[in-house]
């Protein structure tokens, strides 16, 4: 089978296509053959060795894509050969709390990722996709929708009236967007670009900031929630965000701490944390069980992921890559195999 | 001030309309002037005798309503002149758990109602109302929508992409319809009528069950659901639907018990509680907090109660009544001030 | 290797001795050389039939025991030869919440039990036990204590200063008696003898009362919670304790509804759940993680499960189980092998 | 009555003693005579005016203390003469979650605190308190303990069997370990004293550590736990500490931001919150009903409050305060009245 693998060294330069021998199923795996896989901010920096510098090569990158079941292993008893499925991020984690070990099953890096025409592993390790869903659309699932759900249902709890403030309109803030919306919740997304507020709006936002002409978009949250500040955010910044979404939160609130662009040490007060009773909740993509209760959530509401409008084809890994990191998208980059 | 009492022995003969004295606000008091009053079949036993045998009386009826603030008392902070508020049913219950204290504070018995022209009570015994809302649909709020946000999302804790199964078409169960579409939930709906089933559908119903032609809706929930059983069952039933809602429920599911209705000894088993490991959860309407987190999600969803198409007067309590008893209304039946 | 099975017919009667073939473990699979097993009143129904009279037979009964791993299977990663384990009852219930596909895995019925001196699984239904704890203790440990410490910490929530009705002194409710002390509640044991309660005071017990000379326990409860009722009971009754259970319940409190004991249509009022918004929840054991939170909170508090003065060996499994039907133990019944 | 109050300016030089009108208890308020009073940090910066500069002065400091009803204003139903109470430190939080309008209702600044002879306030500001409590231990419980408890098992879900790590030997430090404890956990505490990390073995710590000797605390509390760490980290230090917290908890544990010492803004990375699913979680002190819970804990456990063993009267208040700058104490220092 073909696949492309990180080799030799870290860097977009040293994207190679291999050819690899086919897997075959082992006790309790099936085999999918993949039809198309979505990028996350991650792969970049997986790609770059910014994510892990020490994570050996060659590596096949990328961890979500969906893919149809075209072998079955022995003592397999919950998939059948043309299921269509997606891994799960973190093959380990499948159900109740995150811990060390599950932690260390990640698709992509570690373990081997998804942009390779076929992909083996245990069936626990892969979930049915709703059926209203194209490829491309299903491919968007493991991370960005998942960690979505995960902060504003599992680890967090969004009901109904509630505001949720969503920064950008990268793949998880798009999902945090529509997820919060099947929820009955209000929505403001902050942007640098109108364009992109507007598309944001015609998916639901309530409310829209615009961070370039309103640098001070905290307090505009709070203006627009009549001083109190809004009950979550979903914090995917970079470094100086967390300060002012914690701002941007009312007294009790919840942050969501999500996303490698979140790293690098800040000047941070804690202060805030404690004076506004504040809960700051990390969020590391989610279990299975999660997945599947999304799937539940996406089916019911007929919720369709936002894929950008530039698709790209298996051997356009690296195009894609690029195009993700001149931030021109808006949901999901997606690669049709 | 007019009033209607139930005066001298229980049953819908005694009700008359008399006039006491008008109310002057304490320490903390506001008086309003009701301008709508709702029914909850609870008025209706409360009215029999059945209720509570004994409520000495005279007793002023009726715990839902809206009304103007028309006179302010000493140290009020929270509400001035001209606010729409709606008393809440458990006058003493803000926050927090329900203890014995706060359920001995419910309007309508033993504390007074709201059928008479004004009304006199604490500020933090008001929640100020949507202000999409009419009148009419303000007055439907204390008791049975309160009840239904309760017990999906305080006692119970529906997500989107769950299923909810709502037990007919009064005045809790179209509420528990539109606040759990609002949340992104399936509804299944159950009634006698295909009428009312056709306007549960127009309101959101995923599906509806009528029990008349279908006695084993138990089983036609678990078909629809592809034999799990639905994720939560707002029971409001008379005696003989518990049994049913229990085998209806999945595995881990819950069933919010509640209602006046559901009164009555019953010939139950409790190994299903057990043996599928359900939650039953008794929902005595709810808190202040939780009516005014409602009226966010109300606020947020543009949500607006149902109003049976027939109206009444102030005079017409007994008529309204009646009708109730009839059972041929939908959503909620309300007295026009 | 010898086991002792049900086979032709249900019954006492039926328990045989016979040879089976020596397991071999398939792929993620250990063999463990049972030391100990424990009884349950579940047991006792299945060996009656009455539990599941369509269960096939012969069937290896038993659900609870101890062994040491004495052959692995390719692909055990967590397991080695030498360690101590105890299998959890039900084998495919590792997390999270429980499912149809679960329940179906319980040891005992469905699944061999472990009443045969070598028993094969998944290594997944294996939990390591507490270093301190002789073999006779470790075999309790699975479906009694697990389905304690779930109704107190897992489906319920016990704090430090909640009060605790326990039902009797048998299996599940002493550990329910020991696991609330630990966590630093009051506990009121009731039992037909006062040389039980004495017992049961030596184990920490804040009050006891003897429903044979005070069958209005529930009166006592209140009067001893002056007049507010327990925070949690934990219900293991047979047919006529759940009503008093629920009027010895705080209003907004917890039932725990456990136990094959409790089975039986009663006639039964469900209006106690409404009007005192009392939650009843099933308890059916629990899963492997919080078997394994369990064996920490044993271990933090050096707690010792109690074992009943009588003692057996494997084959005296027949005595055992007639010593049970008589009532006279107090804690759990242990055969060692 | 006399009072002392920080007058002028801000400083410690600023305290004096004044005499004022005595109070009169208004429509649902009570007069209490002050029996004790206990210190918090807080008071210290309040004086100083490092908590907020712009306190009006003069202002009576202190918000913790034990007092005995003396005079009982209209309306007024749950206290009477003789009744031995604390205020509570949010006069406003009664219940429920934490909102703005509570968090400016906190006693010794903004509203006037308890050194004084006489304090007056509504009853739903006060609080009964444990009988087996001597006066010097009561006056410690609306500060400290409250927000131990709160981090523990409001806020926070302390279990038994779980590590709590705690920093220090002050007064939300020690309450926190005696609260674990009660709670069947174990508990890690550290200081630069052996001789006060001897105190806290003898009130039940399961390890300590000298972050003197031992800098890398984090490391050894990894290493305590056979490297996962620990589940809930009760956070007091000041800049610096929290990224070591992090480092030594557990994935998807909790860290309790506790305490003014968390101050000032400091170089942090917040990628350990996402990287390993942690909770941070601000926590300011309780409500009213944490409060009670909190005593019947102490009730239960027949728990007493830590004094340090130097306490002061009314007139030393500077002299206490002095000490407290120190660092010298363990536990809680004491005003006797």
């Amino acid at each position: 089978m073909k696949a492309i693998v990180i080799q030799g060294s870290f860097g977009l330069g040293s994207l190679a296509e291999v050819t690899l021998p086919d897997p075959t199923p082992g006790h309790g795996q099936v085999v999918i053959r993949m039809r198309a896989a979505s990028l996350n901010y991650r792969d970049l920096m997986m790609i770059r060795g910014q994510y892990n510098p020490r994570q050996p090569l060659p590596l096949v990158p990328f961890s979500d894509g969906v893919g149809e079941v075209i072998e079955v292993g022995p003592s397999v008893t919950h998939l059948k050969k043309g299921d269509r499925v997606c891994p799960i991020f973190m093959q380990a984690w499948q159900d109740g709390e995150l811990d060390a070990e599950k932690l260390k099953t990640t698709l992509g890096g570690p373990l081997p990722g998804v942009l390779s025409e076929l992909f083996v592993t245990g069936e626990s390790g892969l979930v049915k996709v709703p059926a209203h869903l194209s490829d491309e659309e299903a491919a968007t699932l493991p991370c960005a929708a998942v960690t979505a759900y995960n902060a504003l249902f599992c680890s967090g709890r969004v009901s109904p009236g509630d505001t949720v403030l969503v920064q950008g309109t990268g793949g998880v803030s798009v999902f945090a967007l529509q997820f919060a919306r099947l929820a009955g919740a209000r929505v403001i997304v902050t942007s640098s670009s109108d364009a992109k507020l507007e598309r944001a709006k015609s998916l639901g936002a309530w409310a829209t900031i615009n961070y370039k002409t309103t640098p001070d978009w905290d307090k505009k949250a709070l203006e627009l929630t009549g001083g109190a500040g809004v009950d979550h955010v979903v914090e995917v910044g970079g470094a100086g965000t967390l300060a002012r979404s914690m701002r941007a939160t009312r007294i009790a609130g919840t942050v969501s701490v999500i996303g490698v662009l979140a790293g690098g040490a800040q000047e941070m007060s804690v202060l805030p944390i404690l004076m506004k009773h504040l809960r700051l909740q990390g969020i590391m993509v989610g279990s299975r069980a999660m997945f599947e209760a999304m799937n539940r959530a996406i089916e019911a509401g007929g919720l369709r992921p936002v894929i950008d409008e530039k698709t790209f084809s298996f051997g356009e890994a690296r195009e894609a890559l690029t195009y993700m990191e001149s931030g021109g998208h808006f949901g999901k980059i997606v690669l049709r195999f």
